[in-house]
């Protein structure tokens, strides 16, 4: 099999740093699922990256993740067991051997959670997820344009409790492990979405854990060179800058699960006079310039710090910051009417058709 | 196998009635549990009651119940076929055939539901049950007095979604029992504790499917001779008349998905100028005569019209009925200090302690 690359403990920062980019505001904070990589990874020996091509047709693909809200998971931290332990019942529960681990969702904490299975249990990582960026909900993955099911899926807790789901569908997985999940204290740990090699070589997005890599080394390089670390992150994103400015005004609400909200920016420099609005529920998922619609989901959205060029997450918005948002193209899956169905903006509530952010 | 009784379609009503009796004015409409039973029995044919003795130590026994808002469960009927489905899961994640169907609660509709299953799989009933009455959560049942887990448990939906879940507790079986029941309309069916021959022996509560049989042929013939049907009913029960009287003032509230009230009744005919006030969580709970606690959880308290004999749930108090409540002692397990601490009054928020019926 071939390597791509292999991923040592120290490789960790940057990727979460890359995860916090493609979290696009949202996702679950990456620090805690760097610290417990970092600790499977000391424990059990590198991950080996590999690309989704090399997995045998017949071979089975697991992905895995931790669900909750982005607050609690911060809070709440697992025992570390969780994941292998939901990762092992998944196994037993389809009695064969699991070939290779998969990563659910690039953005956000779930960048990184996926190396804490693929070290304990001593297997390749593939290099790609199902979605490109963060989504909220559990359906919202490319496995699901597919037709793969989410079920069975094993989901477990701190505490040692496990449920075991067959749903008819994966809208009916999402609403069944959510309820789990608030009563279990408001964060899991899961395996689910079990699928061949072929399936997987279909439908995954390829590439975007050595991206989110790629990313935390070209902000660490960048600011070693005293350069212009947005530039660099826009550069290697194929990102064009949609406003540069500092925050005004915020509002945040928390309804129905999601942290959704509105954040209000006045121009600096080039972009003096001119208005930013970005709304988001839990990820960034729509901007307006000086009131007209720039971006949507399912393209991405991400918040840079404009000095620094840190990613800025919805949590962590506050008066005054200066930040420079980029759009940046979804993966073509998304761009299908069955995705722009999945995580268009009318799923989410918005009054607007999809609009692309490289139409402009 | 010593067969006690063959029970047949029109068997149903008369268990139907004492399972409304037992059920202490909670436990759900035993109404939909007969109409399922009868079906099923008229589709597989009659279901033979066993005692529990009738088991050999190494059988498997797997009680089976309805679990969810004693309203929804009345109006979102099930498919028919979910409880067979979970019997069946359970079965196989087991990996052995189930010997015999036991009754989890003889109260309310979950006194008929086991006839559904035991038909379809044309297996023997256990004539007894885990509580010798009904209670609203999971784990008030003596299965854990004795210590059995609830888990592994399978719930179904009308919907064909199931859940297994494997708990740390029982108290944790009954939380994410709930959720998922809540999340699914309101309404799910569940096959759990699992359990061997030995260990039904030790925990179940004998004789209460045949006591409900009984209970409603007894109400029956009485009207039939047009004797006392409350008298006839007192008796069987070795009940004691708490008190006879109208419904003066009812106070229902729905808190944490328990339907919490008072009802008040002044005393009629031999209880002229008396006050009497019984306090219920679906369940009566407590009973209070003249300011004074005259019966508590876990005895059995229950409401039956005064001309008819008719037992009286919760639900369908209204202001104006005539009732005679009756108090009778629980099985000895719940007087044990771990049977008061899982269904006493305490537990149920109310500052007493237990007062046995029989006590006064």
């Amino acid at each position: 099999m071939n390597i791509l690359r292999t991923i040592y403990a120290e490789d960790l920062d940057d990727i979460a740093i890359g995860g916090a980019i493609l979290g696009t505001g949202g996702g679950g904070d990456p620090y805690v699922g760097k610290l417990m990589a970092k600790e499977a990874i000391r424990k059990h020996g590198p991950v080996e990256l590999i690309d989704v091509g090399e997995l045998a047709d017949d071979a089975l693909v697991v992905p895995v993740c931790m669900m909750g809200a982005p607050t609690v998971m911060t809070e709440k931290l697992p025992q570390g067991d969780e994941l292998l332990t939901a990762f092992r019942k998944l196994e037993q529960l389809l009695g064969r051997k699991i070939d290779a681990v998969l990563c659910g969702e690039a953005g956000g904490v779930n960048s990184t959670t996926p190396f804490v299975v693929a070290a304990a249990a001593g297997l390749p990582l593939v290099d790609g997820d199902g979605m490109g960026r963060a989504y909220p909900e559990l359906q919202m993955v490319t496995f699901t344009l597919h037709g793969i099911s989410a079920t069975p899926m094993v989901l477990c807790d701190d505490k040692g409790n496990a449920l075991v789901l067959e749903t008819v569908s994966n809208a009916w997985t999402e609403r069944l492990a959510r309820a789990a999940t608030v009563e279990m204290g408001g964060s899991a740990l899961l395996a689910f979405y079990p699928m061949s090699g072929a399936q997987a070589k279909a439908c995954v997005v390829r590439g975007t854990l050595s991206l989110c890599a790629n990313l935390g080394l070209e902000l660490r390089e960048s600011r070693l060179s005293n350069g212009d670390p947005v530039g660099a992150i826009a550069g290697k994103l194929g990102a064009s800058v949609l406003f540069h400015g500092r925050l005004t005004d915020i509002d945040r609400r928390t309804i129905g699960g999601f942290a959704r909200g509105t954040a209000r920016f006045d121009g600096v420099e080039d972009w003096k006079g001119q208005t930013f609005r970005l709304d988001f529920q839990n990820e960034f998922l729509m901007a307006e310039r000086n009131g007209e619609i720039v971006c949507t989901t399912p393209d991405l959205i991400t918040l840079l710090e404009a000095e620094s060029g840190n990613p800025v997450t919805a949590d962590s918005l506050r008066y005054g910051l200066r930040l420079v948002a980029l759009a940046f193209p979804c993966n073509p899956q998304w761009k299908t009417d069955a995705g722009i169905a999945l995580v268009g903006p009318r799923y989410f509530g918005y009054d607007t058709d999809y609009i692309p952010c490289d139409a402009h």
